[in-house]
C-alpha cells in the first residue's frame, strides 16, 4: 500500500539470478507483491504458459494482464499479400470499439472490400555525429556517401534479416543527424537496427580520416515511440494505404448517414485538424491499431508513431465516397518480440500471419481494419448516434 | 486462413442476442474462430473470469490476450497524492523494458525520489458550429460566453462526476471550434464528456436565437486518440510534471555515465527533436506509459496522446542533474472503463489506486515511472550500453 | 569590397552623436560607404524627405531602398470598417504579382466583393517565470489570476493605448510561460506590450510573496517574428477572415478554370499541406501581405507570422465556390512604426487608413487582398497558365 | 477614399497597352490614384529611375516605397565565399534594429568573426500526380526513378542555370507528391524551376505508359512563401550555418550580460519554442533577413520560409559561448528578380555580391548578419535592456 518509509533500506523485487523465468521465481515475486501491497493478484497469477516462454519479453515476471479479445469481421481485404476475408482479434477494454469496427467491416464488405498497398518499408536508427564546426560535418557527410558500401557491410554483419537501404542526412549546427534506413524482414526491427547501426558507427569511428568529436547512437531523429513529422514524411516501419469506394446508398442503408454529410464533416475535420496541429486528420485509428497490437504481440508503445495518419476522401459526382487512410509509420512484426507468446501467436495464426513471410500481409490487415473503423465512427458522428452507442455498449460500472 | 471467397454470403461472428457475455457465447465464437481460421486458441480461451464482468468492455468476446507483467520498483514518489514507495506492474513483451525502468527507479530512489505535481486537469469534447459566415460565428461565440451557466447546467445534468470548467473558442472561416473542458472525477471521461457535450449542444441548438447551419459533436479539436499541439498546449486529461535532481556521482556509480555527458546528449536531442518535428523531446515515455496502461486497464489507445512530453534538464554548477518531464495529456482513470476488469483491478490495487479518489495518485505514479525510464535509457545511450542490454535481455527467438 | 583585413582596427560607421538624422550625417555615411565599398549609391541617396522624419525608424541612415509600387484594384470590400472599393498599393519586385492580384480583384468584384470580419485582436508579450519546482509554478499561477487587476494596472500605467485583456498560462517543468494579451489601438503594439509587460513583471517581482527564481521578459511564447502553432491557435495581432462566394461560371469566364477543378486541387493541397507540415494550406498569402506591408510602412519582418493562414473552401451544389481565408496573426498598424514615413503614409492615405481609427479597416483590406490573390493563383495553377504568366511578365534580365 | 459605390461600373487602373513602363503611363496612374483617393502621392512619385528598368518587376507601376536604409558593420565573416569585413545595408522602419545588429557585429568581430558554411542548395517545385489507386502511384514512382535522366533532360531544356538534382517522392492516398530539386545558379529560381518542372511534367504525361488521372504543378509540398517542416528538414534555397564562439568576458564587457545567463535563457527559449510549436527557436532572424532582403531586391515574401531557424548553443567549460544558427530555407539571389533594380543593385554592390557568382557569398553574409542580431537581442533580454533600448531609439510619433 505504498507505506514503506522512503528512508529505509531499499527492498528490491526478488530475483533468481540463475533462472528467473520459472514458476518458482514468479511465485516468489507474487508473494512479495501480495505482502507489500495487499493486493490478492489471484487473476494476475492465472496464466496458461510456462514463464520460460517469456524469457526474452519480460523481466521480473509476476503474472499477466488478461485483456479481453473481441472478434470482428469478416473483413474483406484486397491486398497484395492479404486477400480474402479475415476475422480480426481486437484486445481492448473500451466498450463499443469491437462493435464499431465490426459495423465498418460490414459496410466495406458490401462495397467490395478494402484495397491495401504497402508503399514503403524502412526501419531506422538515427545516430548524430558532432564536429568542430558545420564545415567538418558537411565533409563527413560527403565521405559517408562515398563509403556507403563499407558502412553497409559493417552494419549487415550483425544481422541476417536487416538490410541497410540508405542513409539520409540532415544537418544543423555542427551536427550531422543521420537516418540509417533498413528493411528488417518480418521483425519490427528496432533492436536489429540498433545493433547494426552501432556496428556501422564503430566502423565509421575507426575509419573516418577526419575528427569526429562525438557520436550518439540516437538523437531524436528516428523518434522511436514518438510521433514526428519526419516519420510521417519519410516512413518508419510500413507506409500503408487502405482505400475503399463506398456507394452513397450504402451509407444510408447501413449507417443512417450519407456520403454528402460525411464529406462535409470531413472538410471541417481537415480544418480542425490542421489548426489544432494534430498528427492524424482522421478519427481514431489508434483504437483499432492498439487493439490489434495488444492481441498479436506487437510492441504496443509503437502506437505513439503508428497512430499518425493521413485521411483523404472524395465525394464522387455519383454520390460514391472514396475514402483512403495512409498510415506512414506502422510498426509491425510477425516474428520476434511478443509475437511468439502463446495468446499472441494464436491471434497471428488466426490471421494466417504468424512467422516468416507474414509481416506485409499483417500490415495490410491492420490498415484495412483501420479504414473500417474510420468509416464507422465518422458515420456515427454525423448520424449523431455516437454518444448513444457508447451509452448502450460502454457502461460497466 | 482467410480463404473464404469474398463473393459469398457474409458469415458474421456468432452472437447471442439475449446475453452475449456468457461462457457459452464465448465458446461458440471460439469454435467458430477455430473452424474458420485453424488456430487452436487454447491460450486465448484460458481466462480466469466470467465473461459477464467484461460486459461493458468488449463485444463479441472470445478470450483474452495474456500480456506478461513484470514488477519494477521500489519507486519512490514525493507527490501530493502519491507518497512513499511503489512496486509498479508493467505489462509488456519488450524485453529489457522492465529492467531498464527498474534501474532508473533505483537511481532515482538513491537521489531522494521523484517529485510529482499535477498542474492541470481537463478532459474535453470539441464540437464545431457552422454559420452562414464568419460574422455569425463571432456573434455566436459572444452569446456562448454570456450563456455559459445555462450551457453548463445542460451539460452537467447528464453526469454526476463531470463538471464543465470552461469553453474555449477557436475560429476559422465560418466555423467556431469549441473545447468544452471538464473535470471528470476518477474516470478518464471521454464518454461522459461526449454525452454531456451532446446535451449542451442540444440545449444550444434549441435556445440560440440566431441560425446555426450545422454542428458536429467532434471536429478534430479534442484530438481524442491523436497527438496534437493544442493538447500539448492546453492539456487533455492530466498535465503532470515529474522532477528529480540527481547528484552527478550517482550517474557514475549506478549508470556508468555522467551528468555532463547526459546534458550534452540532451542538447543534441533537443535540436534533433525540434528539427524532426517530434511531439516529445524525451526518450521513450510511451514505453512506461503503455506498460502501466495495459496492466491497469487504461484505454491503451490513449498512448497516442499520452506519449507527448516536454523534457527540461539542467546541469547544475555542482554537477547535479536536474531533470523534469512534463506530460501534458496523460489520460488515466481508476474507475470505469477497463479498470474494474479482474487483473487490471488487481494491478491498480497493488498501487493503492483502485476506485474513487485514486486517479491523481495514479497519474503521479505514472509520471514518476516515466521519469525513471527516461534517465535509464538516456544513460544507456551515452554509456553505449543500450544495444548490449537489448542483446542480453531482449532475445527470444 | 570587403577587403579590409579583419585583423585591423575596427572602423565603425560614422555617427554624429549630437543629431545623427540630418542630411550631413547621412552624406558622411554615404561617402564612407562609397569609399569602403566602391558602390556608387547614386540611387540609394535619392530620397525625397528630410532624414529627421526617420529618426525613430532607423539608425545610421544612409539612404533608401526604392521599391516599385504597382496599383491593383478596384478591390471591393464588404467589411465592417472597410466598405466599398479600394485601389491597393503593392510594393514588390516580383513580376506578375500585381497583375495576378488585380485579376483576382476583378473576379471577386464581379462576384459581389469580399466579406471581411475581424474575429479577435490581441498582441502579446510572453514572459517566463522560473521556480524551485513545478509546484511553486502552479501556486504562482493561482496568485497571478487572483491579482490580475493589480497586474493590469501596473502594465497600463506605461501606455495610453494598450489594454491588458488577460494573461494565459502554460506550464512545463518548473516554469510558467505566460501570454500577456493586449489590445493596442492603432499601433501594432510590440513595443508597448514589451514596456507594459516589463512594468507588470516589475510589479510582480516586488509583490509576489513567494520566491521567483528568475524571470525572462520573452521566452519564445509570443513568437514575435516567427510562425507558431500557438499564434495560429490563439491569435497574434488581428485574426481576420475574408470570404467570398464565386459563381462557377465566373471561373470559366474570367479565369479559364472551373470551380470543380479548383476544389479538387484544393483537396490535394490540403493533404499536401498537412503532410508537409506547412503553416498555411493556401497558396501565397505572403505575396500580397508583404507587398502591402512594404508600401504602407508595416514591420515587414512580421510577414513571418502574418503569412500563416487557414483556407477553407466548399463546392456548393450549384457549382458556386465558397472560399475563405483566415489569417490568425496579422500584425498591422496605421499609427507608429513606419506608418508615418512619407511614402508609407501616402499609401495608407490612399486607402483612407492613415492614423487613429484606421487599423481595423486596414486589416480588412489586407485580408481581402489576400483572398483575391489566392483565387487568382489557384486558378492559374489549375488552368496551367501559371508558368506562362511568369514567363510573360516576370522576365527582366 | 474608397467611396466609389460598388454597384457601378468597374473603373480599372489605367494601362498603356503598348508600353506600360513609361513615365507617362506612371503619371497617368498617379493622377488616377490622386483623383480617386485624395492622397497626394508626392513622395511615392519621387523616384530616381526610368520606369522601363522595372518592366519585369512590377505591373501598373505608379511610384516607389522609400524604405530607409541604415548601415551596420563592420561585420567580420569567415566564410568560404564571404571573407573579410562588410558594411551591411538594412532597410527597415523599425527603430533599434540597425543599432542592435550593429552592436552584435561589434561583439562578434571582437570574438574573431562569424564562420559561415553552406550545407545544401536546392530550389524546388512540387507537382502532385493522381492515380486510380495507391498501387498505380507506387508504380509510377518506380518508373520515375528509372526515367530520371530523361525527365532531367526535359526539365533542363528550358533553362541555362537550372540543374535538376533529384526528385524526392512522398506518397499519401492515391497521390504521389514530388519535390523536383534544382540548383539554380545565382537566381532564387522559383520561376525557372516552375518552368522546368512544367516541361518535365509535360514529358512525363506524354511518355508514361500507365494512366495518370491528373497532375498539379504545385501541391503545397514546395511550400513556396510558406513555412513548413519539410523545408526545414529537406532545405529550400540555401541551408546555411553561421557559428561563433564568444569569450565569456566579452559578454560582460560589450553586452552587460554573461554567457551563463544567456545559456540558461536559451534553455527556457528552447522549451518555450518546442511547446509553442514555433518554426524558429531563436530570437528574431526575420528582422535581419527582411531588412537585407528589402535593401537588396530579394523576393521579400520569402521571409515566410527564410525566417525558419535552428539555434544551437553551448556553454563551454571555460565560460565561452558557442552559438550557431542554421537557416534551412534561405532564399536568395544576386541575379534576376529585383536584384537589378537601381537601389537594390547598389546595395548588392556594396557587399560585392551583385550578379553572377555572388549568391553563395551573399547567403553567407545574410547568415552572419542573422547571428549577430541573435546575440544582440538575446543579450538585451537577459540584461533587461531590451525595453529601454526600444524606448530610446524606437519612438517616432
Amino acid at each position: 500500500m505504498s507505506t514503506t518509509a522512503a528512508a529505509g533500506e531499499r527492498v528490491p523485487v526478488p530475483r533468481d539470478r540463475e533462472n528467473d523465468h520459472t514458476h518458482e521465481a514468479a511465485r516468489a515475486r507474487l508473494e512479495f507483491a501480495r505482502e507489500r501491497t495487499g493486493a490478492s493478484l489471484d487473476h494476475v497469477s492465472s496464466y496458461s504458459f510456462d514463464p520460460g516462454v517469456a524469457a526474452g519479453n519480460i523481466e521480473q515476471f509476476v503474472g499477466v494482464a488478461q485483456v479481453p479479445i473481441g472478434l470482428a469481421g469478416p473483413l474483406l481485404v484486397n491486398g497484395e499479400e492479404a486477400q480474402g476475408e479475415f476475422y480480426v482479434p481486437l484486445a481492448t477494454a473500451e466498450g463499443t470499439l469491437v462493435a464499431s469496427y465490426n459495423r465498418g467491416m460490414k459496410l466495406v464488405r458490401e462495397a467490395g472490400g478494402v484495397k491495401t498497398t504497402i508503399m514503403d518499408d524502412r526501419m531506422q536508427r538515427a545516430p548524430a555525429f558532432l564536429f568542430e564546426s558545420a564545415r567538418e560535418a558537411r565533409e563527413f557527410g560527403a565521405w559517408l556517401d562515398e563509403n556507403f558500401d563499407e558502412v553497409k557491410e559493417a552494419a549487415e554483419q550483425t544481422t541476417r534479416s536487416g538490410k541497410l537501404q540508405d542513409i539520409e542526412q540532415y544537418t544543423a549546427s555542427r551536427i550531422l543527424f543521420c537516418r540509417f534506413n533498413y528493411t528488417t524482414g518480418d521483425a519490427a526491427g528496432q533492436n536489429l537496427t540498433g545493433k547494426a547501426t552501432a556496428a556501422a558507427c564503430a566502423w565509421i569511428m575507426s575509419n573516418y580520416p577526419g575528427k569526429i568529436e562525438r557520436f550518439l547512437l540516437e538523437s531524436n531523429f528516428a523518434t522511436d515511440k514518438k510521433s514526428s513529422q519526419v516519420n510521417m514524411l519519410r516512413t518508419r516501419g510500413k507506409r500503408v494505404v487502405a482505400e475503399a469506394t463506398i456507394p452513397g446508398e450504402l451509407f444510408e442503408k447501413v449507417m443512417r448517414s450519407s456520403s454528402e454529410r460525411l464529406f462535409q464533416a470531413r472538410q471541417v475535420s481537415n480544418l480542425g485538424g490542421f489548426m489544432s496541429g494534430v498528427n492524424n486528420n482522421g478519427a481514431h485509428s489508434a483504437n483499432g491499431i492498439t487493439a490489434v497490437f495488444i492481441a498479436t504481440g506487437q510492441d504496443v508503445a509503437n502506437v505513439a508513431e503508428s497512430s499518425a495518419a493521413f485521411v483523404f476522401a472524395e465525394l464522387r459526382p455519383n454520390g460514391d465516397y472514396y475514402y483512403s487512410v495512409t498510415i506512414p509509420s506502422l510498426i509491425v512484426a510477425t516474428y520476434g518480440g511478443g509475437t511468439g507468446l502463446p495468446t499472441q501467436r494464436e491471434c497471428l495464426e488466426m490471421l494466417g500471419c504468424y512467422g516468416k513471410g507474414g509481416v506485409k500481409k499483417f500490415a495490410e490487415i491492420v490498415a484495412a481494419t483501420v479504414l473500417c473503423g474510420e468509416l464507422s465512427l465518422g458515420s456515427a458522428i454525423v448520424a449523431e448516434e455516437w454518444v448513444e452507442a457508447h451509452d448502450l455498449l460502454g457502461r460497466n460500472r
